[in-house]
């Protein structure tokens, strides 16, 4: 359905205009979806008019790294660092179908009330039923009308080839499904649900270095190109990964990836914190794009990673939450303040610090070039389509007026999106989300958990001594498990 | 009114009980107070019920810093470092009594929706009209409801003194009021406005060393003996004002401090970003409370405050939300997360990280402990004022169940206060703060301001070159002003 905003307030060169907007179909484009057809003052009316005044139009930005279905463990891991948090989580008892449609439901309602329409989820498999999982996931992007990125996490190492050696010798059991297998089960995924189209695109997204074979990165590289698949992996989160990746390859990760011919413009990497400037110059060369985490590495204690320097050797970067039990909310918008201000304190230099506006450019376009469709999305251009979120400037949290990027950025909004459209088709109406029940919704996540703390973790405690040591923190006898 | 909670979940030691708490009036008491009577399971039912079925109940947070007038200012100073920040700030048009009035209003209630039930304002006095800044802000708190600690923010020195000289004999215009006017200033607004039992606290709060005398600190520290007020101050935010106090005294700022006898127990310090092992010994000493205000430091670039370091010292720690100029929302949930999580990435011990339950204490007993109310508030203690917060779990931000305090802390809850009450009054009831009409309150912030991008500043001007001089940092022809 066509329609045009009215006076609303978007963003130019110098300040803010108050302009129309016009979103309309073009019939010889074989996705029946809607782009921005004009932009500016006193446009004629094509369709339903929607009510911009008071109100700031921007892209729709992109939650460019997450797994949904840790919604489920949100708040209940202690602040530990990401190898024993890990450990933690394998702890918890495998999902099921219901709740990882639902938890991908609570993903994506919240990534769309915080400014995002696209979602990337690297999606937790449940062994034995993972098409399951992938199909339960997809139902609920498809429900809410979220744009989707989902990239299976698929692994073929086990949990614990994730920590350092150290020269400890240590073995470790096999991982629960073979290189083989996990390749053939990403070739039926693509099968059955990369539908560009809908608005469901599946990635490879091999775990990481760390817990993932050169075959397995091979076969994904393969299948992203042979399908024109974006790919997404983690990258030196921990300063273990990185001691990791030089005691197994004898050079950093990055120039392993490099080697294995994963790194292009169509890749996108999580966290990217123990990058030196070599590895930043890889990343540049090869038009990577680093997801930013921030909150995820804050409470994980992985450290600040650089941004700035990112920025300044020219590498992309977007923003993600990642998974909601390592940050533990999908606001996308706290994920973006944060991680703007974040690096202030990494640089005396100010002329470096990220602006409002940069924030916002990295946040849409940041995130659409990390996906490859930065000619589709990412900016209010005419002829892209029409991914767009309408801010409402009279919002308690946005007022009183003064910048309203810089209140959008640096403030924190509370309910604040009024509209959201994905493709053209509205998504959040007068600030509720349009497809999904939110009563109904709470119910079952109330339903189906109970309050609970922190349970012993027989994984942590097994990892724990070892942990330690490679990463030479005094041995105690008693672990926090 | 006297009445009874029933069925709400609290911490206790091993995990949450689910309780009912009394909130009772002891006649003896001459502030007509209500305090918390009885803590435990089934309890006779006094005054009204208030159901606390799946909700929990926290003693309520103070919000240990802000200048509640900077909510003017929200959004619109790009970020930049705080000393040209100051200089924008400067610019702005004085405001008149009614803009103070509506900042307070609105920072009294972003401030309640998010856990506080306390405030402390380092108000900027509007020049010439001091009394009457003091009597609009101790309006507003006093028609929310909420606990509030005014600190007159004074000095006796002008801007430009706070950037390091660098040896370059800068002179500087005299302060626009004398140190003596000064004091006699806050004795008058101690007579008019200090009324703990009605909830109105002054405090002595000198800007800092860097812009106040020697004896205007020594008069405030005889005012705080002589009327029992608390102390407040800011110290070492930035490395310029490191460098200006080693230059102006020859030795730290803390020690400077110490010598002058201004710290004490009831002195609070908000930033405290550029102290090392010597001054934080200094404050644990002297029993001083730290106040962090991690998003204000960030957004400025002031730094990372060692948190971590101060609580292993024995320092006392509360969380601020600093004026909404620099951060930019009094959302106390906000800072608690970044305050608590932001530390994980300076220690890899993560033993030392602060865990959620120890950021609910910081937050409630540790701001107590810094307005030296710590026997009156900040725990859930039969005995103590009843100042509570009543958190609905059923709200989408806090599902699916976890640990409760878990997802409040390092979630991000959205419209989670159902309730607050202040000395037993109730003034957040079902999600809506209970004295202020917020569409009025949006209308008037609305009214009385406008859309806009960052102006030139003049102040920026004068003194940017100087600035990134003494900071070492390149010269260049044009500032970002």
């Amino acid at each position: 359905m066509s329609f045009t905003i009215q006076q609303v307030l978007i963003p130019v060169e110098q300040g803010y205009d108050t302009v129309d907007v016009q979103i309309g179909h073009d019939p010889s484009e074989p996705d029946e979806g809607h782009r921005i057809t004009a932009i500016g003052a006193d446009l004629d009316v094509v369709g339903t008019i929607v009510d911009g005044r008071n109100k700031l139009l921007l892209p729709g930005f992109v939650n460019a790294h997450t797994h949904s279905s840790e919604m489920w463990q949100r708040g209940i891991i202690p602040p530990v660092p990401l190898e024993l948090w890990l450990a933690e989580l394998y702890d918890f008892i495998p999902l099921n179908e219901e709740q990882v449609y639902l938890s991908a439901l609570g993903t994506a309602v919240e990534t769309l009330l915080s400014g995002g329409t696209s979602v990337v989820d690297h999606l937790v498999l449940i062994p034995g039923k993972e098409l399951e999982t992938v199909a339960a996931a997809v139902r609920a992007y498809r429900e809410v009308g979220i744009r989707a990125f989902v990239g299976p996490l698929i692994q073929d190492e086990p949990l614990t080839s994730g920590i350092p050696d150290g020269g400890t010798a240590q073995t470790h059991k096999p991982y629960l499904r073979s290189t083989k297998a996990t390749l053939e089960l990403m070739q039926e995924v693509i099968n059955q649900f990369h539908k560009p189209e809908t608005g469901i695109n599946v990635m490879v997204a091999p775990t990481g270095l760390q817990l993932c074979s050169d075959h397995l990165f091979e076969g994904c590289a393969e299948l992203s190109d042979r399908y024109g698949l974006c790919r997404h992996a983690h990258l030196l989160e921990t300063k273990a990964q990185k001691l990791l990746a030089e005691e197994t390859y004898g050079c950093s990760a990055v120039q392993h990836l490099k080697d294995l011919d994963y790194l292009s413009p169509r890749t996108s990497l999580a966290h990217c914190v123990w990058l030196d400037d070599t590895d930043i110059q890889m990343l540049a060369e090869t038009q990577s794009t680093v997801v930013h985490n921030p909150l995820s590495n804050l409470r994980l204690g992985s450290g600040i990673a650089p941004i700035l320097k990112y920025r300044q050797a020219g590498v992309n970067v977007a923003f993600g939450c990642d998974g909601s039990a390592s940050n533990d909310s999908q606001d996308l918008l706290e994920a973006i303040k944060i991680g703007s201000i974040l690096h202030n304190t990494t640089d005396f230099e100010y002329q470096h610090w990220i602006t409002p506006r940069e924030s916002v450019e990295m946040a849409a376009l940041g995130g659409a070039k990390g996906l490859n469709v930065q000619d589709q999305l990412g900016s209010l251009t005419v002829g892209k389509q029409a991914d767009l979120v309408m801010y409402d400037l009279t919002n308690l949290s946005l007022l009183p007026r003064t910048d309203p990027i810089g209140l959008l950025i640096l403030g924190r909004p509370v309910n604040a999106v009024s509209y959201a459209w994905v493709n053209g088709k509205a998504v959040v109406e007068n600030n509720s989300v349009v497809n999904v029940d939110l009563n109904a919704l709470r119910q079952a996540l109330f339903n189906q958990s109970q309050w609970s703390i922190k349970r012993q973790s027989p994984t942590v405690a097994e990892v724990e001594a070892h942990y330690r040591s490679v990463m030479q923190l005094p041995a105690f006898t008693q672990g926090y498990s």
